[in-house]
């Protein structure tokens, strides 16, 4: 099935021609913003589901007198004909089809969904009570975490972005099992995600009366992120792992922390643990190690493709306690699938992703 | 030392005199807006550390109309001669000569500040880096939390109120170990905080522009609740417990809830953990253990005495998972202690703390 | 159509039995709280459109624990059988059925909604774009804000609660139009509210990520509250008033805030208008005025029937500015029913109004 | 007094090298944000009172692994003889000395404190209690706001940023006052903003448990930007006009929002008043007029220079209402601040500016 051509000239030299469906979701309108500001970057079209023959600018405001395109249905040929590249930010299980049909185009896929992220259908199926996609389709699929699996991003043609919780999971976990520092057992996954993971869909748990000025925990034991932040940890430890994982919906917009605690193995001591992440991470332009004594805050990585890291050992109870920040639409969603779009085209992997939190 | 005398008329058939010191902190105001609600109880007296001759309604303004108090330096002998008990709000290590004033005089004490939690001097001056109070003072002290030992607050003269976050992880926890159904290794308390929990003291990080739209973790592996949990919650078990504490703070005012993981022993099924809760908070005024599959959310107990209790099994990483909720300045400190306060005066426990949550 | 009958025994021997029609909205809920906390009252159904047969406590878990009521349908017989008056909670629109059955029941009725509050029935019909109620049930209709009114309030049977913008708009102009210190003509009156004003059903602007961190104007220059405030205050000045009101939406749940600005007449002095204040309002147990100097907090209101005022003189600019703060959803609405309901009972006005802010 | 030369070679081929005084503030870190950003600026320097020798990423992290300079004095002869340009960002009071430093060493000034804002040195003392500067300085101090005045700030050596109330309040009424369509008494602006505003020095109103969930008016009828304002417009208007302002504080960090009233004169019709705001602002870059019957969010500018008004008439009360929305940080600070100095520079005037808002 597989017929992308890379272009006789090598990307760089050109822009990357765009479409986004979907893109009236949270996650779509953020990756308008980034894509809007790549320097190499064209956006030829914007696919959505609810608002078809409308203005972008008037789904959204904040656009005016930046952007004037008008939305296209996901299932314009436009946005497959014109693009190098489509990026799709649907809700899951919409982007079997859509997959198809770019892949036949000879176009490359960026897909935010979940749909491809699990590499087995019946876990998928388990979890997500849909069908699975297609085994065939579902093998060319390439799971996209720069930091972890940059080499094979690289010849992606259907890459598969990650999703929030676990990419928080995933760069915080790495270090310890790469280099064999813990205990794979009774790994403790807290996170605390800011309420636009839910998108942009009405419901009554994202109303402001509701989740303003309220914690509270949600959808586990059994999230569905869990199969995935266990499929990629024991891939990189090499044995099967399992985690409890429990997210929490804090009262802001925007901001994802995951607090992961672990039990050191024998021998490991908190200078091998320094060591394991400063020499995975030192190159990383996303990852950013906290000094010792430091921890994120959600604040410093607002509106950016930051995952800042910090850590801690707790003697008395022999534990590490790991400390992971993001932007849940950043680094969460659209900012790693522009991370991983670079790569694909053989940019520099922080083209279009160098911004700084707007603070206060 | 002790000379503490019951007055001959059983307490109910007149109002409890009270004074507070430290009234013009937030735990102070919230403790003046409780007790002045409350039926059997006349305030005589508010003393204050930086507002002394100023009206109470002046330095909190939502109390004009309502109180017209002025504030007395916090020496001041009028507040300990009028008073039947005197409430210290004060911040921590202030405490001893004030309780020992109140003994002397003849009053009990409800100290809401940590000199008289850890029942260990040397483990206080570790943790608390100051003197710790005398030995016999400190043997007098009973450490109030109702649902766990009320029997012994009875007869109290110096009550020392329990701090927020251990409230949550104590009452979380007491079934489970009280029953031994669960393995005391790798207990896990993740908690996190809203910011009046810090207090009305001007620091950088309790600004809003810092604290507003962040989440962040803090003070750990070493915070000062550490200590006292487990002082507790061994006490409970029968056996020393050590525990991995770390705290975070929310963009909230007021609310805490501590997510807490930990394994449950061979043999012990899901069916015996909620007996072990229902047994033992059945006829608790203010324990409200939720429904299999639903969780607390802070704002239900916003401005009550309540903790609300939630439970899980994650079978797949084998962990029972406890979500406990308070209003930290209610039952994580003022409303605990006017509890306390009734018990020690033979009232029914929960006068004049039958708040509802203002919703939404 | 009147046939109430006042009861044998004077109000306040007995419990006053009421029902809640609408009692899953906010405004219903927030009845539910001060009815229950209401030591006169008794609360014998509670009556909703999409929650028939549920229990009330699991529609709103806050309550658990506190009221075990199964929510019946609002055309329940049964509300209007047992009750001694019925609270009308609906949407706007949907009241004249109800006060219709309850007042043939021999009931009284107290309206949260606007159906009765606009005593023109083309005013009305211009204005909501809805079929004015007949003429003999609105000619029956008691507009009540107690403040200004309570000797009619007094004999209603069918109470027409205010708007929650008109409450801080009227008790902020009443004094100087009352004593005709201020010219009539370019009253500005600038009002901004907490979102919980918008009800519960869902609307993408009531969303957390659309109304968190925001603040915009909305609905203006032809909000439906305008026709209400002109009456009232037309009413009070003895002659036809136009004002303009601007309404806006704060990124907070609870709260309102109304700036007025009106030109003072010629020889109108600023010690005329203290004077004016402090009569109108000293002996009222729900107004307070501010201290020169001092402007109103939303939050010293929260979850209080007070409404705050604040005056300035902008000597330079020739204008008078009032400041008056209320909780939309107490003395916006459902604190103002009880207030009312005391009076039209006989009983203490404040009685189960006597709430402190829940600060900070 | 004044020898600023300007470079032989035109800016635009040579990098604008740019110090900033007062860089660890609210507005400071801003405007290292910015210009860290903008293409034609080179940063050779960061100048602060309180945190000299330290790490500017230690200060603020949110730039760690992106700006690596070390604080220094804001005394330090190093940031004058460096510089083309030095931006003052210091509390008001303080710029005197370093303007005339920097002017006397050939360097351009972008002051954004208000010490040179106020032409009428008689008016400065008055309002803000402090000597005013020399008149010889004050003199060549040229007050920026492009969309006005952008003719003279081309040559400005000593530019006066404009305060950000009187930047919402002077670009909502420059149409109207410009092309006589009002009358100019009456005028009623009334402001609303972010907390950031305060700045980052310690209050206990800018506390998160005091800001936070709170509404309030604040500093009136005497705010300091009352004679800004009416200055700017009456020179527009080219007749003496007095403001009644009123400023607030939202439960929020950045954004800022004026609701402004005024009356049309006799004779003008809607059609004018929008070819009114057509015809003044089609071309600007950063101001956005809204269509008829849409009004600004504060969301949809923050973090951008962006200035969007929108506008409505409310005939039945013979007021046009104006409504102007801008981040106080970016529009009403350092957003205009760069703005300005590109003007002065000679570069494209959007350069470095072209920020899309983080959404939601």
């Amino acid at each position: 099935m597989y017929n992308y051509k890379k272009p006789a000239k090598p990307w760089g030299d050109q822009m990357i021609k765009v479409s986004v469906l979907g893109a009236t979701g949270y996650t779509g309108q953020e990756l308008v913003r980034l894509l809007y500001q790549h320097a190499e970057v064209k956006i030829v079209g914007l696919g959505t589901q609810n608002y078809v023959g409308q203005s972008f600018a008037n789904v959204y405001p904040h656009f005016r007198g930046i952007i004037d395109i008008v939305c296209r249905s996901v299932d314009d040929e436009y946005l497959f004909d014109e693009a190098d590249v489509v990026f799709l930010a649907l809700p899951h299980g919409l982007s079997v089809p859509y997959v198809v049909k770019a892949i036949n185009n000879g176009k490359k896929v960026v897909d935010l969904g979940a749909d491809f992220r699990l590499k087995n259908q019946e876990v998928y199926e388990h979890w997500y009570k849909k069908t699975a996609p297609p085994a065939d389709i579902l093998a060319q699929a390439i799971y996209g975490l720069p930091e972890i699996n940059r080499t094979i991003i690289n010849n992606a043609v259907l890459l598969s972005n990650p999703g929030c919780y676990p990419t928080t999971a995933i760069l915080g976990l790495a270090p310890l099992l790469h280099n064999k520092l813990v205990d794979i057992k009774d790994i403790i996954i807290d996170s605390k995600s800011g309420i636009s993971g839910a998108g942009r869909s009405l419901s009554l748990g994202s109303m402001f009366s509701e989740a303003g000025n309220n914690f509270k925990a949600y959808g586990f034991p059994h999230h569905r992120h869990t199969p995935e932040i266990e499929q990629e940890i024991s891939a990189i430890a090499g044995q099967e792992i399992k985690v409890s994982f429990t997210p929490h919906l804090l009262p802001m917009i925007r901001g994802m922390l995951s607090t992961i605690y672990i039990r050191p193995s024998a021998g490991t001591q908190y200078k091998h643990v320094l060591e394991a992440y400063e020499t995975m991470y030192k190159k990383e332009p996303f990852v950013r190690v906290m000094p010792t004594g430091e921890f994120p805050n959600t604040k410093w990585v607002l509106g950016t493709n930051f995952c800042d890291i910090g850590l801690s050992w707790d003697e008395r109870a022999e534990k590490i306690i790991i400390v992971s920040a993001i932007d849940n639409l950043v680094k969460g969603a659209s900012g790693q699938a522009v991370q991983n779009m670079n790569i694909m085209f053989g940019l520099e992997e922080s083209t279009g992703l160098k911004h700084i939190a707007v603070y206060p």
